[in-house]
């Protein structure tokens, strides 16, 4: 692991951002990884410039043991360190003997975090053993791995809570943990219900109990949950506190209600309090990354997420779109290039003609002389709006609407029938078929196809039916690919009889681009959906 | 308006929850209300206990005038004062003939929230007038709507941003509103940048200027958005400085990265900060409530979202679980019960057999004597888990496969063969239909049953098709309702060739529960979770 020997030797840096995607992170309802997608994570977190990856449990969790053993092969880390999570020794057990902690050095992890239980209800109600041998576990088994070379963090959990209720107790088990070595002391929430004053009460505190104790030199981290909605605060109330060590996870994951977003903190703390964590450069790539982690992990990024959300710098009141023509600045709190993010004019019957004209430039349309097609574009968009479309998310179709109000819109068949199929067979076999018959334009002329597919499902089989009607008159339509179906069925409380919205990503021929349809069913909102991304896909390359 | 006279006669609360979701929570991308929905959410944000219900911007927005109108009829309010939001008068123009000042009389809201600029640079770069005259704006209206009867609050917009530039002004704008009449003073941090430090600061300060102004009676509010993250924090921080109103949007609705969640307030205010603003009966109803607001609005209550969402008390870890069976307490920061949600045992492949083993409990099976049956269903839950199925939402679907396991899985039928089509005839017209054959069980036999169904979409054709073939036997099939449908592409990146989860709701007999399905297209995956409702429903019925 050469990467990380050189890793080592470099100095320590100064403040460490701690990402626990791949450990707590993990916890969180819905998010399942693969090793696969471990490992692809991992890389785009280092790209992030987390200065730490905790990259699991080995030992405990299977999957995080087989993480760590292909980690040491295939995972070339340019920046960040990587982190094994475990616990302190089981009590009564001796050190030596301890399955896990030797799981733990088996992962070749240069650094290793251990939770160590720090509110004595947890030790004697959970772990059923004295505060006394507590902090000899504690004790020894950060001993053992700082004797083995490795670099050890301790996560006192339930830190706040148990301070609460026994500050002595608690603060104990830091100093045994830094009297023994490790070199940063997490102070956890793990029930997450702290609020910021109380974090700063309680970490101020603490500071003179170690300073009492002798070991005021510990460095401090901190480690949020977001049960009261202030995880981020919390994590900024320790650092003005004096923390130097934030963990957290990129995009707010973890059970219940998460761990403090990794990607606000890191924007906060840079571009709000002047820390510099990380190059001008890193930090703009901070939403595509984010966005990037989001789709591997299969829970995107939240529209409202902040800083990298699609909706973060998104504005849709008309009395808005008007001040920001005059100044950008007037109306956002920060450049969203700085995280690359960017501004974006929504769509919606509350715009208006200024925001039509807006979007309208942002697509390469100048339409500031036009406002009678304005005022019929913002009723064309109310008026479709009214009936389930959505254009926020669907740029090329706005684009669509836009010329057709231009009276330029692009066509490349007329449809005359399709239909499509699905069954399950009297053996049990599952087939989807789909037939499309169309005229074909194109040279001035029409012909007519009809063309059949079969496919993994009635849509799946109609968007290769249409392909096949289209393919010979437009061989362009194979360029492009359907990256991205998304359905939203709009009024859901009525059961299987409600509208569907469909929201289609097509990328191909160096574009990438987002068409919606919409129908009493997901086939039908799916076909126009379809066939609006291969109207407008042709369109674009100039057919 | 007997009921808003009747209000308006009680004295005024010690400390205000003002919910902005019909007027600023609109301004979410994705959100848009019809007037029935706004009339349906104000009387949820009624039985929620909030003060104030801010029911959108008169004479600007249609849909707004139209809801004041109807609300004076139809809206039965037994606790908040209804207000309209809207503008000072325009520049140059005499507050007797603002068009828009008189709608906002005409709305007949006893409370009007005036928003004035409040930033220099916005009255001079964004309303192109002097400070003076927005000054004048500002006094001239307040005085006009008290002196018509009208309770009036000022939200100071751009407040805090503006402070910072040129406190004197901004100061100003708040005296000038305070001495013409104006009953609270809302501190907007417009762009929402601000972290809770700097909030205290700023709110400290002025409180000293207020008083130098003659005006340290003046009460303020805050009004916080959450593009840093902190818009709980902030407002918290504005509380612990004296502010004694707080705006938000119920689920933190609206523009960009949303309101402050007043749910999360609430709550922290109540059960951390020990204002008692609700009976613990309301608060108790608040999770019950939220979701019904995100049912209407069609923007779920995020699983995340601290108190409310799905996920917020919601175990997932082994490690966890086993604590949690000693003592509920140890792992949760307050009693889910206070607030109307509930602890919750998520299955799932880190769950292990403690997790199952409460899931069991949970559905009313004492497994605590299986170990094997445990081993046996852990094993099938996370095989299963690993092809897409998911029974964190689908505790129906979940009991099947607990019944399947103790070999006492109930069946009413054996499918033979189904078949659903859609098509776009030559005339233009959309057909849906579907055939399903099966022998249904029953009394010792079984009898051949062919049914076919049109619908409004393939989906809804098989239901009614299923239902069609079961109904002569179990006639109780017809007693149930298919309520909320809700599809899910796995593997979006792979176009419309991906896998597809869906998950119904399905009500009737009095039971409400969730089925799951995972197939190739949503047609399959839709027929087994609706196939499971009915089994389910049926065993449910005692059938």
């Amino acid at each position: 692991m050469t990467t990380h020997d050189a890793v080592k030797a470099a100095p320590i840096p100064a403040f460490h951002l701690y990402d626990t995607t791949l450990r707590d992170g993990s916890q969180q309802e819905g998010l399942t990884l693969s090793v696969a997608d471990k490992l692809a994570v991992a890389r785009h977190l280092d790209e992030l410039g987390m200065t730490y990856i905790e990259g699991g449990w080995p030992g405990a969790v299977p999957r995080d043991t087989e993480f760590f053993a292909r980690a040491a092969g295939e995972l070339e880390l340019h920046h960040a360190r990587l982190a094994a999570f475990g616990a302190t020794r089981k009590a009564g057990v001796a050190v030596e003997e301890d399955l896990q902690v030797a799981a733990l050095v088996d992962s070749g992890a240069p650094t290793i975090t251990l939770v160590a239980k720090s509110d004595l209800r947890h030790v004697t109600g959970a772990l059923r053993t004295t505060g006394e041998e507590n902090l000899a576990m504690v004790r020894e088994t950060v001993e053992h791995l700082v004797g083995l070379g490795r670099e050890v963090f301790v996560d006192a959990e339930h830190f706040f809570d148990g301070f609460v209720h026994d500050a002595d107790y608690t603060t104990s088990v830091l100093v045994a943990a830094q009297e023994a070595g490790a070199r940063v002391l997490v102070l956890c929430d793990t029930n997450g219900g702290m609020l910021p004053h109380q974090v700063t009460e309680i970490i101020e505190d603490l500071g003179s109990r170690l300073e009492a104790a002798g070991v005021g030199e510990a460095r401090l981290g901190a480690h949020m949950h977001n049960d009261t909605g202030c995880a981020v605060a919390n994590t900024l109330a320790a650092v003005r506190a004096g923390i130097t060590h934030v963990q957290g996870c990129v995009n707010g994951y973890g059970e219940r209600t998460g761990n403090a977003d990794l990607v606000t903190l890191m924007a906060n703390l840079q571009l709000k309090m002047g820390l510099e964590l990380l190059s001008a450069e890193t930090l703009g790539e901070t939403t595509r990354i984010a966005h990037a982690i989001g789709e591997i992990v299969n829970m995107p990024v939240a529209a409202r997420a902040p800083y990298a959300g699609a909706s973060a710098f998104a504005h849709k009141a008309g009395l808005h779109a008007s001040a920001i023509r005059v100044d950008p600045d007037l109306y956002q709190h920060t450049d969203p290039l700085l995280v690359g993010n960017d501004m974006r004019m929504i769509i919606s019957d509350m715009a208006g003609r200024a925001s039509i004209e807006l979007k309208g430039r942002e697509l390469g349309f100048d339409l500031a002389g036009e406002p009678e097609l304005l005022s019929r574009l913002a009723a064309a968009v109310k008026q479709r709006e009214a009936v389930g479309y959505s254009y926020e998310a669907a740029d090329a179709s706005f684009e669509l609407l836009l010329l057709d109000a231009l009276g330029q819109v692009p066509s490349y068949s007329t449809v005359e029938s399709w239909r499509a199929t699905s069954q399950l067979g009297r053996d049990g076999t599952l087939e989807s078929e789909a037939t499309v018959k169309l005229l074909a334009d194109g040279e001035g002329e029409h012909e007519r196809k009809v063309a059949i597919a079969e496919g993994n499902g009635p849509v799946n089989a109609l968007d290769l039916a249409l392909r096949a009607a289209l393919r010979e008159r437009h061989p362009e339509v194979d360029e492009f690919e359907l990256r991205d179906f998304k359905v939203r069925i709009l009024d859901a409380h009525h059961g299987t009889d409600a509208t569907t919205r469909v929201l289609v990503r097509t990328s191909g021929r160096g574009l990438e681009f987002q068409t919606v349809g919409v129908g009493p069913n997901v086939i039908e909102a799916s076909w126009e959906a379809i066939y609006d991304a291969y109207t407008y896909g042709l369109f674009k390359s100039g057919v």
